[in-house]
């Protein structure tokens, strides 16, 4: 087991990755120790991780709530059923919830914790490979509005994060894939050696070798740790892991919720971010298709939705990142190493919205 | 006009109280300077006092919500209202909301300003004694559960306080009044002196003398924002301010929210909480009784009603400063000094609830 530690003054705390983990009834006991817990999944997990957890914390578990699956659960309306429940089973300020599943039952549940008595504790056991690099760590919470994703939500800091690695065995394909998005947008970011890592390792990751895995989950949460230690509340450079995300959102909201996954949506997001850096100067054609081509060696989307122009421009206005004055984007000033874009024109983005990705002309 | 500053590091901000400040353009637009501004009031705030605001900014005021008055607004119905109409309008990040009206509309603003896009700005504008003096200070903002008061919300605090002692002159009798129970609450946990100032002035209070209240509010504000500066997000001292909101809360709730003013039911649970104080020997039945006495000139309620005492021990339980390990309470240590007590025993309790006071015998 690998254990991280998230340093943020008196809401620092630990990230704890391995195999097995989930299956380790006293670890479990050792790290959860509230005497009323509420546990939140969705179907697909429960089935599969679900029991040995309830066994293992049978005295404190007082509820549980396992939502269907998919991006489109996370809404007002599931918010406030956790919120019924937790009523209903008496969770009060020294209680605290469990997240067991990927970015959408963690999303919820974090924000269900932050606001249920003004904060409650949480704990966060992603099964996703997405939730395990990126959802599960740092704080972000939040329920989708139809206007757009993620609108509504808090920072509020897990209790801890336990990733058990041999919880991606259990994934389908499709969303192990869609987490393998965001290794690559770490690498992008933030550590241009990762990359070259990743690349060598296209075919094991792809494969799931399982210590290739983990070794890719640990090196995705120190990247992830250290961006958040500086900047908890994403006032500056912690919107950096935003990269690909602005058109990312535009292709999950506008093609429906629950139709691309995050991660696809990402993935396809990051290549007009690519061409955006390239159009900027920024990076060479060679690079972008270096980043290209490593996602489609991983079996990632690299081509967005062909909506009209109208569709992207008012989907990203109504993003977060956005602003009165204008929007903010993620661009790579190289490989390695994003920054963030207050000046990007209009014709800019359109220029880049008509690009296609060569093999896809 | 009175300014006052909380210091809370980067989330400081200025409480402005003083007479005309809502008929002041000038003023108002010197501190409220978001390009996107969305209003939040009531019906009964917004027919006497919305005018002058929309006017003095409606250069960039782009949308307003009108509740119903009352506390059973506060719920997450009305939450989604404010939500959806916060996405109609575009507002984001650097959008700023404004909470015209009492303590519902603060606290439900508050919240929405919290959750939104993870949080953004907003201003407090209390136009009720409750709100002036306590509500819009310090940054709790929340709304009501079915199963308890303030169940589900968040700390977050305003950009500043802007506080029209003119705009109480407007307000019904009844609301007046219970707004006076918060005010007596402050002196009795934490100023024995301005209990003293308190009792010479209760005939200039009741009549609403204009300097006599624009002192009042002054004098909460800043015991107040001294004890919110030492525990900003109650982990402990803080929760002095509970003070008679314990018993208060479930008067509200088992009542039926909107039965009793929020101000109303604090001053019977006050009245509980001086009896269990005196039970516990801190006070002497004297003591109690001159608390009483003020409360009684000033037409406050003293008597709470006569739910079965599971009903009372139900509703206790379910409130958000129970524990697993029992409930917590504030009591008077002496008079003008409250603290926290989590060793009240059930029999404690039903002694406390079987008494009257002497008037309602």
């Amino acid at each position: 087991m690998h254990t991280l530690r998230l340093e943020l003054g008196e809401r620092s705390y630990a990230i704890h990755s391995g195999a097995g983990l989930l299956q380790d009834a006293e670890f479990l006991r050792q790290q959860i120790r509230e005497k009323r817990l509420f546990l939140v999944s969705d179907e697909n997990v429960a089935r599969h991780h679900l029991a040995p957890v309830e066994a293992a914390l049978r005295k404190s578990l007082v509820g549980r709530l396992i939502l269907p699956p998919g991006e489109q659960e996370k809404n007002l309306d599931n918010l406030k059923q956790i919120f019924d429940a937790l009523a209903a089973c008496g969770i009060g300020r020294d209680g605290a919830l469990l997240a067991l599943g990927g970015g959408v039952v963690g999303d919820i549940t974090g924000f269900a914790a932050a606001s249920w008595q003004r904060g409650i504790r949480f704990y966060q056991l992603p099964t996703t490979l997405l939730a395990q690099v990126d959802a599960s760590v740092g704080g972000k919470t939040a329920v989708n509005h139809p206007a757009g994703k993620n609108l509504i939500g808090a920072f509020h800091q897990p209790a801890c994060v336990i990733a058990d690695t041999d919880a991606l065995a259990t994934l389908p394909d499709r969303e192990f894939r869609a987490g393998l998005a965001e290794v690559i947008k770490h690498a992008l970011v933030a550590d241009r050696e990762f990359l070259t890592w990743l690349e060598r390792r296209a075919q094991a990751l792809k494969q799931r070798d399982p210590e290739t895995v983990a070794e890719c989950v640990i090196r995705c949460c120190q990247i992830k740790a250290a961006v958040v230690a500086a900047d908890e509340r994403e006032l500056g450079q912690r919107a950096i892991l935003n990269f690909g995300h602005t058109f990312g959102h535009v292709i999950e909201g506008a093609g429906g919720y629950g139709e691309w996954l995050h991660g696809e949506a990402v993935a396809a997001g990051m290549a007009l971010a690519l061409e955006l850096s390239r159009q900027l100067g920024n990076i060479e054609v060679a690079e972008r298709d270096r980043c290209l081509s490593l996602m489609m060696a991983l079996a990632l989307p690299v081509l967005a939705p062909d909506f009209p122009k109208s569709t992207w421009l008012e989907w990203m206005a109504r993003d977060k990142k956005s602003t009165s004055e204008g929007l903010r984007f993620v661009v790579l000033a190289e490989i390695g190493r994003a920054v963030l874009r207050d000046d990007i024109s209009e014709q800019q983005l359109r220029d880049t919205l008509n690009w296609r990705p060569m093999d896809c002309q």
